[in-house]
């Protein structure tokens, strides 16, 4: 936790917040925190700032809370993202809050069993705390946003222009030759939508509906990554090579 | 599983394999595995090959082998890592055989418990069936060296120019500005071996040590990542930076 996040419903008048449970324990046991020693914070959705420790009162720690003016920037990548199983899904979802994700789009795929769709683990109960988590991890305050879809046809031919406008769509594909970064010198000032396909991969019909609505397939080499390992990578270097472009 | 790997001693004079257990259900319940039919095979740190499915006789298939004339390429990087907790180390083994590595170099520092070489996850009983693992998923024979060193100034000062002779020494540091693909462009023919420190980093001493034996500093942007996205993360630009420059 390099970052004590707080809903925005938590914050008194004064700006001050009442923290007890996990966050408290970490001040308290990890950070070793003392009356008037200041901590990172940041509101969801919101600023990042510094908190000022306030009292100690057993089990609650008071915090002070004074924010910076703007926003952390929104992360520039988006991901499609074919659903995974749930016991790969709730290990990936900490992990993309962390790398930067603008928004997750998961999506039903002909390689995608329908009962993933049922499980715990695409409840916001289950994945907003761990999207947090992520966050905490990586000091950033943007909680990505998360879409469903049962129909992928109907996301990619309907829905997709409304989620994501404009921008520049890849779609990972084991062989393709193109580079993720071989198509960063476009990305200036735009959006990049990431589409990672199913363990056994898109089929032929679905890889050729993402090509006809604009997503043009890039590789990573001839290695085959298991799903987690797949986001982390490919996620990893389109973020690369916009964050390398503006410097 | 995307190939089959074999030990070299479980093969007949004849080339020929017998398989129960993981493998020949695999064969069986997800291939579907019939007489005659053709699977991807591999001998550990050996050649690639094809496997003829010769018998099926209950839960044991018998496949005739043949291998390739050469064995699949070194992956160009080696891996210093900071001895992550028991936990992450056990969920890392295979992914980073998957992404390919050509050692793993496990170390002390000031910020690693000395406890955590006391564990299960370290020993070959526990970790080779994990590299197998993940190059049985990206399709790989060559298992990822692994030596374990509890004192990191010894390692860095004594073992490891015997451990990585020749090649490029980075080091993961996060408030480095140079990126891990401006780094690539001298990486031709030669090997990288990229570090990566423990949760709460390297120490300043511990860094300068590196910088004196070689290393230089790399950073992949503001965000802080868990050890096993940082690992995941790093080694795909590497690799993929070494890849692109290839073509």
């Amino acid at each position: 936790m390099n970052l004590i996040l707080l809903e925005p419903g938590e914050l008194g008048a004064a700006g001050d917040v009442s923290l007890s449970g996990a966050r408290a324990s970490h001040l308290r046991d990890v950070l070793g925190a003392s009356v008037g020693q200041t901590v990172r914070i940041g509101l969801l959705d919101g600023p990042l700032g510094t908190g000022t420790v306030e009292s100690i009162a057993g089990a609650t720690i008071v915090v002070r809370c004074a924010f910076e003016a703007s926003l952390p920037p929104l992360p520039p990548v988006d991901l499609l993202l074919a659903l995974p199983r749930p016991k790969v899904l709730r290990r990936l979802w900490a992990q993309l809050a962390a790398l930067g994700v603008g928004q997750i789009i998961l999506t039903k795929a002909e390689r995608v069993e329908r009962n993933y769709f049922d499980t715990h683990v695409v409840t916001p109960e289950c994945y907003r705390p761990l999207l947090i988590e992520g966050l905490q991890q990586a000091r950033d305050t943007r909680v990505p946003a998360v879409s469903i879809h049962r129909q992928f046809k109907v996301l990619v031919e309907d829905t997709l222009d409304g989620l994501f406008a404009r921008g520049i769509r890849l779609v990972a594909d084991p062989s393709a030759t193109k580079p993720v970064g071989a198509l960063s010198a476009d990305v200036k000032d735009r959006r990049v939508l990431l589409a990672i396909g199913p363990e056994g991969g898109w089929t032929d019909v679905e890889r050729r509906l993402l090509e006809a609505h604009g997503f043009h397939c890039v590789g990573i080499g001839p290695r085959t990554l298991r799903t987690d390992t797949a986001c982390v990578a490919l996620l990893t270097l389109v973020n690369e090579a916009i964050r390398t472009q503006e410097t």
